[in-house]
């Protein structure tokens, strides 16, 4: 075993650490105080900045752009971009444009990557996930209403979908829709790209979240599908693949998350110890002297550690096997961590007292908007069910191998 | 020991519980969705209905124009408005005026109980309380900035005041400035009633809060005061008693607070019950069989049965007694409720799911906007400390006297 | 609502208190160091004591024997005699006899009453309750191996228990046993009285719990029912309300634990603080000035509080209205004091550092053998499921019938 | 980063493994239930095997005796050893001993390492460990009252120590005593040889400890040292060393409990899972289908996962750098693993039911014996303490380097 950073990345690291403290650190109030669509000029180049210096997009192999990471060094860089709510956009490896990249590489054809990876890749267009529905538990993946039926040699699709995050914007979906009700649950549902400027694709609603409908790539949009026809040529991957392709896009998806929740994490506990020592409560009586700060200070540190190192771990099992083999880690670190990180924030709101509910900080934003980090992408209960429910069935089989013995 | 409420209050909650639910439920989402500005037409409708209904400012005497209810009584009646985000505000027993109602009632003399007492309780207009600076701790009121120096039959007050809530469109501000800084601690400060019209009164920002700057009565303001004279006669009770009136406002304030919360934690509870009951996660399969929610649902039941039952106790005690007399019990509730409100929130937002993030309910407005409730009128932390530090001296006085015996 | 004890009862728990304090808590020591056995000559002083006072037995009536206090009023003594662990053993009131005391009161018939309950109230026997079954689960009271079998006039009874507790030295056993495994599983069972010099009746095992097998009271038995042969007359109540009268008897069973439980945190808080006080970690430097154990006194002080009203409100249910209307509270209070007991005798023995694992205070007795109260009597898990599923069901009416409306 | 474990070591764990469950298991009956006495003369059996095996004493260098295993090795092999409750008695890297064996291969001189260290790595002889002090603060080792006087070649020591455990029965005492009272108060103290046999040297009696005097090893004695005469050539280390010398002892010793924790949270993990399977709680019901219980062992599984992690970074950064190096992650640990293990433990006795409280698991004994982890070698409010103010003094000196910039 060995805990060190190769050097390589630990410069790497020095980099993108240095970039978000002195270039993302300063905007963040814009964003904040004032939204993503004022935010977006100077986001725009920032994105410019981050290109030049050649760590755009560093997630995605060279050949489509980027910089080839492995998950565990990726994992490292998401750690740094999170400790700002900007830092992954403005190095184009935000959810849900990320995500679509990702699938777009391992089931897209030559002219899919063409025509949607490229651009994205390259910070040039947004893209957009439209999977979960009002009308059915985000939980369940394998219960769902949008429907497309072929015709001809298109796909009409109809249906209703919410949280479709960052439709706004965006030049195209990657829909989630049931080609094959008679088919087996796992096997009835298809991933569909469809630019949003199909006749038929409307963004009914911008959802208010957290108080906010926001704007742009800061939405959660509710999109109806009405006769929204697209050819069959802009399927993704096989027919019935619908579900596989959500879990390869949710699996990884889940661990970059958690990434970026240890950057959170981190900025937190930065702000919380800063603070902390400057503010007094009495003259020459700071903040730091008190028991209760020193006792969230000390059980936050261990538990981002934790945090920290399962999260590597879980990013190392898949480089060094597969995504499949880091299923529990993954389940595991997707509710661990949620919550270590809301834990956290509450304990440095804490500390920053009045200060801390204001949007001064990126912390009340974080709170928040956080929160949802427990609830998609399958909640902490379906993770805990699940991971426990593979446990228990290799004791079963040892068990039930010793009492055959 | 008797835990029946008696039938003239059960008669008297009924009519509330049925206004709330009937009246106020339904425009909620005017609140939620469009904010205080947008809903202001609405509510100021519903006010009047209350008043017509005689049931306007119930917490002060009757010859203050209120119901004349006890401490408990009104908890009782609290526990139902706060059911709804708006429930407080139509009943005119919302912060901060229902405070500086008061220590107007307690301190005010006759001209101005006539000049401000009397608008504020007929709800013809508004009030804030500046008391906390953006440069000294909120959590201890003894040590603070703002002067008001006397100039001939003047005072003038200069400081710089934060988190002086509802200050847009108030009529007027209690400010707590020092008067003598080479008091004793204590005796430093007093109380000065300051009209908002005052020359040198200026709200310098409405501070963005949990996302929002808000409007009107949902502000938190910056306020600067600048030179700004008003005549000594504007004095409220003693020179010198700032802080003690500070304490008789915000000890009642807080159980206040207190009351308020059971009724979150009530309209939490019934979302979360019907949530469950409602919302399949496969077909006929509703939440409500989950282990996991049935565990919410019956900690989150038990846990508001207990803080309900603790507020009432303080209240009794300082009806039966004095509000000094439950100042252990006050420090109590107010750092247990406030954390069993946030609990009951965070599951009933998980159970949920992706609606418990959305304004689609008043969840995530209370989730992101009652965080603050473990923080002002004395942090959490202040409270144990305080209560421990007095149960300790009691043990020590107890152990001495054993000893010495 | 009236907070206020009556002072007549203020009176009785006075007398108690000093009792406890003045004479139980001297012995301790003998009784935690050496074991029941050793202490038992003690024991019987102070029961005669107790006897004398005129204070034994005091949770029945008075043509019982015993004082005739309510449920609230026994609560009250209650929490004073669950200061020590010794005192429900010297006021009679100790599990497993109050229960059967308080079912014999109920099912008994006269010559019964005279035989079993007469001496018992007396305290001139003990007695043991013969339920759980090993190879069954404890929290599924209509599953289990033990049959009586009708022949003659008698009954024969075969199966295995465990945790009878107190079956040393015991005159008698209330079995449970199936009678009718045909009938539908709540009216399978019966209660009969097996006199435990009955041939047949075998204490196999004391079951070693927590590091003891015990002696006498303080044993869980494991007994062997072979052939066991009693007469009809025997049997408790109807044939078949084994079950029914299971429940009635663990009901109040549950509240009486709760109500115990009250007193062991009120001492553990007494010796949390006094020890607090006591302490120094450096010259003049009491444990009571850190701010971890001022937090722990605090939410300790609160935790206790809320755990008192309820179990109070819960008794007082009970006594205006009914068991049955007292059910959702029970359930509540049994996982709720249960969990608020452990906590606050795992703050107070690390408060006691190394003297707190020692058992030179009854904190670590209290630590390992309390544990079992969120087990017995229906797990945590068990209530928490009970009482949501009858909270949903209410929603559920609620909902349907707003529906049909 | 390697998260892999190497072939080597894995073989080796393998073997360690097999042994612990195949020899070890099936004679913890007789310890739980019978106590040490009874259990030693199997236990010296068992010794004997893993000697012949090659695997006894493997913390230490092979020229002492031991295989050399790293910090992190050990930490692999007493993660194994740490399932059973004699595990590591068995492989004599049992506390006290294996700390006291440090000390004398860091400080002990060539005839000292003759006399005491050689034996006690054999396991011909035990030792104990003299520091705490019933009337001193075990968590302040600078404030002590035993002292060593010198007198002629002599020290003469007088004082009362407690909690030196397993002093029944060894052959020598490591006692900490005061030589210089002016020197600054961390060079006061000495540590020094003590024989048992030594006149003077009394086991006063032995501290009943969650239920038990105990045994031989397992016990905890106190100690009266009556001027009690050794020769100064018994002086371990330099004079005026004590308090570094139980420092470098503690450190290691800190990682070496956690270690011996992960090992007990994965045997309750085991014993929780299979009981699950295997316990029905109605006829082909098992308990592992109920979402609490899966809830359970999800979370147990993460909080495992991440102990078990942040146990091995420590061990690891003792090899690559230092004990002083791994100071924070040694004082996180000591807290955060103690915490989970009781965690672990406690929801592994719930999922026991009645089981859980006797003693035919290891669990009760681990749960009443364990739970002074979180007090002894610092309890966790000093490790939160010191670590957070070492993180604090970091942040400051940053903060104040950035000011001065």
């Amino acid at each position: 075993m060995d805990f060190a950073v190769a050097p390589k990345m630990q410069d790497l690291l020095g980099r993108v650490r240095s970039f978000v403290q002195t270039e993302l650190y300063p905007l963040e109030s814009v964003f904040l105080l004032e939204g993503f669509e004022r935010a977006e000029p100077v986001l725009r180049e920032m994105r410019h900045k981050v290109r030049e210096m050649g760590l755009f997009t560093p997630q995605i192999e060279q050949k489509y752009g980027g910089l080839g990471l492995s998950v565990l060094e990726h994992g490292l860089v998401s750690a740094e971009l999170g400790k700002s709510p900007v830092g992954h956009y403005c190095f184009n490896c935000q959810a849900p444009d990320s995500g679509n990249m990702e699938i777009l590489i391992k089931y897209g054809n030559q002219e899919q990557q063409e025509q949607y990876l490229k651009p994205l890749a390259a910070g040039d267009i947004r893209s957009c996930f439209s999977m979960t529905e009002p009308d059915f538990p985000g939980s369940n993946p394998t219960w769902m209403g949008t429907t497309a039926v072929k015709d001809g040699s298109d796909y009409v699709i109809n249906g209703k979908k919410w949280f479709t995050s960052s439709a706004e914007g965006a030049a195209f979906a990657v829909v989630m829709a049931v080609t094959d009700p008679a088919a087996p649950k796992h096997l009835r549902a298809s991933q569909i790209l469809v630019p949003t400027g199909t006749p038929g694709f409307t963004i009914t609603a911008k959802t208010p979240c957290m108080g906010h409908r926001g704007e742009g790539w800061a939405t959660h949009c509710e999109v109806s599908y009405e006769n929204c026809r697209v050819p069959q040529s802009n399927l993704l991957g096989p027919e019935g693949a619908g579900f596989v392709i959500a879990q390869e896009r949710l699996g990884p998806g889940r661990i970059h998350h958690c990434m970026r929740w240890i950057g959170i994490c981190e900025r937190a506990f930065d702000l919380m110890c800063e603070r902390a020592i400057k503010r007094e409560v009495a003259p020459d009586r700071p903040l730091a002297i008190q028991e209760f700060v020193q006792g969230w200070i000390a059980e936050s540190r261990a538990e981002i550690n934790a945090a920290r190192l399962m999260v590597l771990q879980a990013a190392w099992t898949i480089d060094q096997h597969s995504a499949k083999d880091a299923r529990d880690e993954i389940s595991l670190i997707k509710f661990f961590v949620a919550n270590v990180m809301m834990k956290v924030l509450d304990r440095a709101i804490q500390v920053h007292g009045g200060l801390g509910i204001t949007d001064y900080t990126p912390l009340a934003f974080w709170f928040r908007n956080e929160r949802a980090g427990r609830i998609y992408d399958g909640p902490d209960e379906v993770h805990k069910i699940a991971v426990a429910k593979r446990i228990l069935m290799r004791y079963h089989q040892e068990l039930g191998a010793a009492a055959g013995a």
